[in-house]
């Protein structure tokens, strides 16, 4: 089969690897119908994620058609349209019966990391019974790409750990494909205004389409101003942290108000400094979260019945064999206006 | 009468000052019983807290008997005994119908900190009828002096902060007055194991009476090698953060496990390091607080049945009128073995 294969960072090819088999009896084979690409990818090509080695297929998102099942799979068959979760998850351990699949001891997020990925003509799945989702039919298998990682991390780390609730004044930081994740998952709640605060205003008029109430552009506009005029000096109820920088997560802290919650979801390669001086009597709570996927099926639920129409969030569509290209439109996101890409296979 | 004022950084007298009256028709009057001295109140010597400004009486804690109330308080009369809550709550503004007194706009942490306090004969409560609480006849008046500020501080900011829950292990850094009383109100949820961590083998001889399952001094052992091999290294449920130090606010994220609560209680002077390289992806939580009070009842009732015992905190006894001679033995911890001192007004 073909497959995007890393090669150190900054180098990668779209390469004959053999196709994959059952391993264990909890394995299913999927063939890859569509698969997209996340920021971890472009993270790992620049050698930021040392775990994965030259040789590793690189995805952990898509959806797909199960080919083959090991003896232990009991929850799908060969033929059967599956989402593929980011995390794979034994369901037996005792992280997975907490409900903290990303820290499963036998999985967690190890496809395109520890073993080879979606971005391929093939994938093995382990635990497949715990790691798979069946797709209805007639459902939009494109628009479930989205539920495989962006839509439960932005969901799950950032609205959930938020805890949004309606009433709220709410921050996004960061408006690319997860923050914006964020925006759409947190109107589940009804908050009375989420603020999307970033660099690009084509992201923010992105936001606005999105449901956004109000955008602050954090390079021509000083954010604390806007923030406590919006609030009557008091401070946001939830912010979310989108990006992943020292600064950005700063932001967060200096807008917070009092019991207010601030959820990260940004990948951080630096330490931070957190203001405990000022904050140890500011009555906040601060989140952390590598996505658990615990919601998928929520999440599932809510496209079926066009609560949430993750389908916006996808802006470029390639043959998976044209992946380099593909990574070049969303690697020069700015330029291209892209957000999520879509690779389709034949 | 007589009180004891702050005259700036280092100087404090304990000198005639006017006897307070009524206000406001929600204010109350009380004739100090019994009385404590707080580390916030050392802190305050130091100059830390420049709120607090020449000719200040210091204070926040202690029980008493009302001798006049304003036209608007309802829940209490003349001759009753009450217990004086470290934060007063107006209960009328959007924090207090949060439940968060410690945010209260027309309160808060006031009390011998921007106006006097009860380091005196007698104080003045402002909003009487929800900042102060009815003492059943026959209750350990003494005893509930504990209950005006650090047994809810290491309740809420700790225990509650820090969801305990049986099964978990607890770590406590820093065995105190304010970490024994997360120690003590922790054994509500019957924890697997509290672990106390301290430089003081004194302390941590008084924690193991406390309840500690287990106690690390930190001056002489490896705490992180301890932790994982009583934890099989996976890291604590809760760390509770009893000093308020770059140090232990360090060691708290080093030793959480995935999922973990960190409870912040500590008074921070100075921002800290947060490595969120690492703590992003380990699904942590960590809250501030500064104590809202809002558990004094359930408290007062635990005390009442016996599920609490506040008198363990108690070292030292002095009149009210040695109350400089207190503050020496108080302030000089480790020499003196001493917890929390009780001074009674003749």
């Amino acid at each position: 089969m073909k497959a995007l294969v890393y090669h150190g960072p900054g180098n990668k090819a779209w390469e004959e690897k053999p196709t994959p088999g059952i391993n264990l009896p909890t394995d299913a084979i999927v063939k890859i119908y569509k698969t997209t690409i996340c920021g971890t990818d472009l993270h790992i090509l620049k050698g930021d994620v040392p775990a994965v080695t030259d040789g590793r297929i690189l995805g952990h998102e898509g959806v797909g058609i199960i080919v083959e099942t090991g003896n232990g799979v009991t929850n799908f068959k060969k033929g059967d349209h599956v989402l593929i979760s980011c995390i794979t998850s034994c369901g037996k351990c005792d992280y997975c019966k907490k409900n903290m699949y990303s820290h499963c001891e036998n999985g967690g997020w190890i496809l395109g990391h520890k073993i080879d990925g979606t971005q391929a003509e093939y994938v093995r799945i382990p635990y497949a019974d715990n790691s798979l989702y069946k797709i209805p039919a007639g459902a939009d298998e494109e628009a479930l790409v989205m539920l495989s990682d962006i839509l439960p991390t932005g969901f799950e780390c950032g609205v959930l750990n938020g805890q949004v609730k309606p009433g709220d004044v709410v921050a996004i930081v960061g408006s690319g494909p997860i923050g914006l994740a964020a925006l759409l998952t947190a109107q589940f709640y009804s908050p009375a205004a989420i603020i999307m605060i970033d660099m690009d205003d084509n992201r923010l008029a992105t936001a606005l389409q999105f449901g956004a109430t109000q955008v602050i552009n954090s390079s021509t506009t000083n954010v604390l101003e806007s923030i406590k005029s919006l609030t009557a000096n008091r401070g946001v109820d939830v912010a979310i942290e989108a990006v992943g920088v020292p600064a950005t997560f700063d932001l967060c802290t200096n807008i917070i108000g009092p019991g207010g919650h601030i959820a990260n979801i940004g990948v951080h390669g630096k330490p931070v400094t957190l203001h405990l001086e000022t904050l140890w009597a500011q009555n906040i709570t601060l989140t952390t979260r590598l996505v658990d996927t615990i919601t998928t099926p929520l999440l599932l639920k809510s496209v079926l019945s066009k609560k949430l129409d993750p389908q916006l969030l996808i802006t470029h569509r390639f043959n998976l064999s044209d992946i380099q290209q593909a990574y070049d439109t969303f690697g020069n996101a700015a330029r291209e206006k892209s957000l999520k890409v879509i690779l389709t296979a034949n």
